[in-house]
């Protein structure tokens, strides 16, 4: 059951999740600051912003100012998040975004009326836009979002073979284009997994698909999240994402305090890592002190643990 | 390495570990209301006050006052701490404690003598003392608590011999005088375990000593006490301590940011045992409101999760 890899990336979602869902825009060089921090600390992929509509989510409304006063350091990706074609124009005429085609699929349908607006076989069909226009771009799809892999607010469980078939989806296109398996992102955004269900559906991803790499998006909703890592890593997951400081949530998730539903902390789960022998190439103390630059910006506490009790280094180190 | 008990309890440490750190004393009859409510979700064992010198820990100089006021209920243990004689003739003397013979030892020297004023070898001898004192009051030894048995803040790395020593000794102790083997709980009150060595440190102990009934004693304080709650589970560990919204820490472990360091969260857990399918006699929608309640009466969020975020019963149903 146990199969850790050696090594595990991050890809910090704090600054586009995160920021995202606040009522307010923080000063830019505030956040251009923590961008900085936490690549400085070995992040080698963050998600700067999203190219939204801005009168839905005002606080992205300067992506391209955003990026533009970024120092970017060489060996880090520095992404974006985008919706519609307008959203991968803005992108492709923003040249400091690291371009990656990545897409999202549904494996319910009531969760991709309210975040997508269109039925789950509607965004499938889009899959077929999304690879013509990255095509057309020359930009590689690398990665495909299966959203609420493991149950839904909406539609309540989500049959494994729900998500089964949304990946089929996009395997059986891959062959028909002769195009490269993209990684495929199981998206926990409502908080339904549990290290179980982790265990299941990972398993029977792998198990009709050997070939597939997987990756997790996970949130902390109900404070499983370290549970649900901890269960992937045994699988040999080598990817997540995460949010600094467990910033952010999802705004369409209908959560009584979306305050509390970030996603999984990337300092913690970094720790985790560590304390387990795993690689991730990340400075732990300075991953910390990003966090708490974070938790300066938005001005109040947040839910990350190792950014207010420390790590065990120092204690490590006073013992020696 | 899967063995899920079938059933697991919790004793809730909330009122005492959790209001004990609090720099002011909430009205009695708040304190009261939320020992009532976990009682009502249905947790059957709830440490209400510790008996400790009310000049060092002015938060619990009302305890007598406090075990006065709750309308106790069948079938639940309303528990006490105390670490000195003088505490449990305190005790004695509050007829609503049900009083449970435990003691604390420790793996760690430093933190005896940060915690207790004593050597860990002193520790030891005081258990002869303790023992002799709950004969003369016919109170059995239930429990001991072994600390700082996954690391400590002033020692650095415990090894897993300093642990099997202590439970050894208590071994050899019972034997000797023909008791019956209390429980024994490994205690993490410094954040040191993660899910690796939750897993070795149980093994050994197992290893060591089969016939044992082990419970956990973890806090929260690094983000991993979900992940250890399921790697404990896995190992079939039916006993936690642990604390409702996450209140609560340890005031002498040297921590930046107390606020942090709770005890694992009562209800985050249940959850999660009830999503393993294990049972845990516990009502989690009304304990979701008892943390609620817990919240109102600190006046600051809590760190519990689920808490915040609902369970998802209501989406289940909804759905059907």
């Amino acid at each position: 059951m146990s199969d850790l890899p050696n090594r595990v990336t991050f890809h910090e979602h704090g600054p586009r999740e995160g920021f995202q869902i606040e009522d307010r825009q923080f000063p830019l060089a505030r956040r251009v600051a923590l961008v900085d921090a936490i690549a400085a600390a070995g992040v080698s992929r963050i998600q700067v912003a999203s190219f939204v509509n801005p009168k839905v989510v005002p606080t992205m409304a300067d992506a391209r100012e955003l990026f533009a006063a970024i120092e970017k350091r060489p060996g880090v990706r520095y992404t974006a998040l985008w919706l519609s074609p307008w959203g991968f124009e803005q992108a492709l005429a923003t040249p400091q975004v690291d371009r990656y085609g990545n897409v999202v699929l549904y494996a319910s349908n009531g969760f991709c009326l309210s975040n997508n607006n269109c039925t789950k076989l509607e965004a499938r069909a889009r899959l077929h836009e999304w690879t013509a226009l990255y095509d057309d771009h020359g930009v590689a799809l690398e990665q495909v979002y299966v959203l609420a892999a493991f149950g839904c607010n909406f539609e309540g469980e989500v049959p494994i073979a729900a998500v089964i078939d949304e990946v089929r989806f996009v395997v059986e296109l891959c062959r028909e284009q002769g195009r490269e398996l993209p990684r495929i992102d199981l998206d926990d955004s409502m908080g339904w997994a549990d290290p179980h269900t982790i265990r299941q559906r990972i398993g029977a991803v792998r198990e009709a698909f050997p070939e597939l790499e997987i990756g997790l998006h996970l949130h902390d909703t109900r404070g499983l999240g370290g549970a649900c890592v901890f269960a992937a890593l045994e699988m040999g997951v080598r990817h997540f994402d995460s949010s600094i400081g467990g910033l952010g949530g999802c705004p369409f998730a209908r959560l009584k305090d979306r305050v509390a539903a970030g996603n999984i902390c990337t300092e913690d789960m970094v720790f985790l890592c560590h304390e387990l022998g795993i690689e991730t190439g990340i400075d732990l103390e300075a991953l910390i002190e990003a966090a708490r630059l974070a938790e300066e910006i938005v001005g109040r506490p947040l839910m990350g643990r190792v950014m207010h009790s420390g790590s065990l280094a120092e204690y490590r180190a006073a013992a020696r």
